[in-house]
């Protein structure tokens, strides 16, 4: 069951994260061209799913690797989405990539390692833009709720929180997804929480087995990543699910919804 | 699905761990008296449960806290399992320990401090008992998996593993109940795997949506700590979830697993 | 003995980081006031030393605390530092407050938080202004060097690595300052390696000893907050060292430099 | 200084641990013939140290590694040590073990993994020789000391400390040598504490700048492993330093000692 105290983050007229639905975000970790996007965006829609997401500008550990496709990428997303009646979540790299990312997105993402870049928050918290935080792959709740009311003192009250695994000693995937942390929060916080269970494996096979226990732990949403031919992707290759496993993937997070009393949308 | 790999460790003609059913273990944190054991097993048969835990001798950080009834313990544990007709674990603690053990226990858990303690595990590994081998709260699978073969060597076959959280810059719990181990151990390796979702969340009010996440993860069993009045528990009574709560507890268990394609026994 | 591979950082004319000196750094968490600022400084120079650090922009985890006194803040260390002939190191807490920062610094520090805020990081590679890059609190050694790399395509070669402790599962103060990090850089790479003891331990009875710790392992400096009142501090009071032992910590520090063949300044 | 309050742990009429002296035990990881410790005997009693250290019974991961002489080792270790006028250190594994190590060694060891192996704590207990607490790789100070309560309580005084670094996020070698630890200890504990930079660090290119940084930090003294041919070790071999390379190393500790107001014996 939704707790009840759970507050609904509008996204679109009909679209609300944190009530009795489950938000099932997708898309691919990177936007690498039309054709790519557009196959993820057309499997979404036949499979039920309402928000895309596809990095544009990307965090990448190494100087050396792919940064994205830019302010392209974020065309490319926008288009498609409209195209198959999507919703759109990409991440603001940073204050000054703000504006330009509000033009095209309906959920602002602010990724792990910049979740205590006070400026950046502080500026989404100016915006009335739905927020999706993510947590620091080494933070506490604790930080991350103040991170959180970085933004809402700002006066944005819109905010969806997403557990994305954090790093420990676990050799099992590339982080751990902390499925106690969604549970604490369902049980104390208002914000709706979703799980990134891509990130928070770090290996395809585990997606879906992690994507049921964050579901089973109490949240609100997922959002994984897909690529039509994950071998090719330029970006978190390891990780990406096959698009062609869309649809069971979803239909088995039915299932699993429909016993906890929830509906995937 | 159960993956058609795991191996099938009969604890008795009736009962298997590692095959369809989903087995729950409950049970105190550790046996008190005749009286408290009894209203446990008492529920546990209501609710249609076959494997009583509870721990006599017990292995606590501080040497001022209560230490367990110690023989007096495993006598009252056996009686009130036979009463019941339910089958019974235990901790060995030590070699020294071992033989009594063996006479009251249908299983013999390994705790987690002595994941690695070896002479323990080589003097399993030359009975035939079913061990069920915790993990070590900062052990990676690999070490896990290394220590299982300490006993396998040995030439007792009869491993369940059991995953009970690991200590991680989380604040959500004591421990983080990792629930990636869970589900990579079921693609990769043959025994079943166990979750015990009371000490990897430390919480009483994070044990069942961790439960959730265990089954929905994989897990072939779990195994909860009960207590008729959490409050007065010796021991561990953060996390002890209120007997009047068991029937219920099992329940959504048995719906979780109905969807999973399971059955709790 | 310094390792003869080590970059040498000016400056100034006179102040190079990376060679046979041991730059020791001090100031306070946050510049609070004049008064503040140049009691410090006057201490400073009393004890022979020449870079003076001292927070304007705070990154805090809550929003309710002191956040800095921004502007004014830059403008009193600088003041102060010019009066006893020092140099000045703050923070650069994100690309907008970049201009600003660099009218007042000699060198720019790149805080914990921010070491993959890679706009940032690009911005401060544009310049030629010497760069204090923190490691992240959970970051690892290979993280951190890519996050320099990030800074030295762009052009700036001048980089000064700060080690100021990692979260770990340790009680023995806030962090758990890596020395094993401070000597796999001194084999290894060719930046200068400044260590944080007050960072490092989050306690102030904890940094003399950190600190010799951290030259004794072949730091090239230390970075060290003191606070002519620590309990009224409005920021990191518990880790702040009282002015008044700076001179007694200054010469403890110089006999030990001594003995490994190098000097104080 | 030492600290004024540390118990000094007397081991033979001339050696005491926890005084002004630094104790510098060395050896091999493991005894691995008559030959190999001699060569370490001789060299240390050239050195001018008098603890041996060497593992006979070796808890090892796998079980397919090395696991030591047994009782062959312990004879062979105790031989070469009395040739030399050495003491002797090493680890009983279990409490069935306690007795046979006993008869052969001046300071008992227990490891790592058995830090909360109670039964063990217990047994050492009821002795009144002294023993060697290692930190388990994952335990918190608190955990350690209430483990070394564990011993006192039963009647045994005499305990020496032994932090052997830390399992955490970093990549700096295979464990974090924890010096904050070190500092804590020496301030609020009446235990001496030895440092082990030979696991704190895991890699042979660390342990001199690593045992440096121990002294540093307040270390009462060092257990470092030497090998004649490290690539040859048959466990460990990453982390021994080469035997021909201890006079150096222990001369550098001297001069380190000396600024320290201290001595290495």
């Amino acid at each position: 069951m939704v707790k009840p105290h759970t507050k609904n983050i509008p996204i679109s007229p009909e679209i609300r994260i944190g009530g009795k639905d489950i938000i099932f975000i997708a898309g691919p970790c990177a936007i690498e061209s039309y054709r790519q996007a557009r196959d993820i965006a057309m499997a979404m829609r036949k499979a039920g799913l309402h928000i895309m997401r596809g990095g544009a500008f990307k965090p990448r550990t190494s100087p050396h690797t792919f940064q994205g496709l830019g302010k392209e990428g974020l065309e490319i997303l926008r288009q498609v989405a409209d195209e198959f009646g999507l919703l759109v979540i990409t991440e603001a790299l940073s204050v000054e990539h703000l504006p330009l990312v509000m033009e095209y997105a309906d959920i602002i993402q602010i990724g792990s390692r910049n979740m205590q870049h006070f400026p950046l928050l502080w500026a989404v918290g100016e915006t009335e833009k739905p927020v999706m935080l993510k947590r620091g792959f080494m933070s506490t709740v604790e930080e991350w709720l103040l991170a959180a009311k970085h933004i809402t003192t700002r006066g944005n009250p819109n905010i969806i929180l997403c557990e994305r695994g954090i790093r420990t000693a676990s050799d099992a995937g590339s982080n751990t997804l902390d499925v106690n942390a969604i549970a604490l929060l369902k049980e104390t916080c208002p914000y709706p929480v979703i799980a990134d269970p891509s990130h928070g494996t770090g290996r395809s096979d585990l997606v879906l087995p992690a994507a049921k226990a964050a579901l089973a732990a109490g949240a609100d949403g997922l959002m994984v990543e897909f690529h039509p031919h994950p071998p090719q992707a330029l970006s978190d290759k390891e990780q990406a699910v096959a698009l062609e496993v869309l649809p069971q993937f979803v239909e088995e997070m039915r299932a699993l919804a429909g016993v906890l009393g929830r509906e995937i949308v």
